[in-house]
């Protein structure tokens, strides 16, 4: 593209590192926000560069939050003796918009993908065993897309928590193969809570 | 949705003001800048407010620009007897990438739409029947998209035009009806353009 402007120019090639952001979605973005009062596209900018500085995630769940402990963790009204584990902070918010649970979460910050390099190391996982050595804790559900990536990641976490004497679980699997979770409507995932299975009876 | 932190809520907020940015979409860019290093995501914000806020618009042609007078505006290379009449920057984009034009631009801001309560002194109309009063300009294109917008500015325009001893035209329509200019392929616009036609006989 012939760019009038430099200006113009940086601020679209930034845009377009965006996933799913080509140059002329790009630039219809940066066009828009032209089009916009000086004061609303400081707030835009503004909200990004704080949230990437001062952003904290919570020393238990992981979770992205503005506190050291995260509102869950540190809620008496939750249920302390059941864990989550979800891949990111989208799943958190999605099950908890069904309403359906009552137990804490534990963030891994990703999935197992040796396709892209990502090993357990990578992710929470040494966190989450600690989690589960003091005996609170008495059920574990995997809360993981119905992918490959999600599956490898359960067998894995599988063997490193089946030494301890909890029960263990994976949402049920209303979710078509190959669906990603955040993509789930409400009541389906709630649903699929409610009707988790014991981890060695899904498997097929 | 229910944010575990503020300052990713309001970030989610500003994304999603953005046109075609969904709350999910939203939240998947902004978990994406927040994987990424704190430098990439400062230079992410400063390249947008920055761009808003040293922004000109050319004197002569109204394109973006860095400069009070735009590169094509100040080059003796261009032929200023020849203005095409386009409604932003894209289109100056589009046009300049066909390779097919010499000419000089004018860049109305928008198409006159009563839908949308936007007339003619909305647009830089008043500056373009400036332009053509000193008889340097010999002729007028119109490269407006193809709709019901674009038709009622260029009969807008033609009207206070046509008092001028120049030729008027209007880029070929090899264009569907209701085609946005700035989707149209490189080939088929540069050669509407080098097939442009009278105005008078464009009406049917
Ligand atoms: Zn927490
Ligand atoms: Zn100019």
């Amino acid at each position: 593209m012939n760019f009038s402007s430099k200006l113009l120019e940086d601020a679209v090639a930034e845009f377009a590192k965006l996933p799913g952001v080509g140059q002329k979605t790009a630039l219809r973005l940066v066009l828009h926000l032209l089009n916009r009062d000086k004061e609303e596209v400081h707030k835009f900018s503004t909200a990004i560069s704080k949230l990437r500085n001062e952003i904290q995630f919570c020393q238990t769940c992981h979770n992205i939050s503005d506190q050291k402990v995260c509102e869950i963790c540190s809620s008496h009204k939750r249920d302390h003796g059941l864990i989550c584990v979800v891949e990111d902070t989208r799943d958190v918010m999605a099950i908890e918009n069904t309403n359906q649970y009552n137990g804490v979460y534990h963030v891994l910050g990703g999935l197992i993908s040796p396709m892209d390099g990502i090993g357990p190391a990578d992710l929470q996982v040494d966190s989450l065993v600690e989690r589960l050595k003091d005996g609170t804790v008495k059920e574990v559900i995997f809360a993981l897309s119905a992918t490959m990536e999600g599956d490898t990641t359960i067998f894995y976490l599988n063997k490193r928590v089946k030494q301890f004497a909890i029960n263990i679980s994976t949402i049920a699997r209303g979710i078509a193969f190959g669906g990603e979770l955040e993509y789930v409507d409400e009541i389906t995932l709630g649903r699929s809570i409610v009707t988790r299975v014991p981890y060695e009876n899904s498997l097929s």
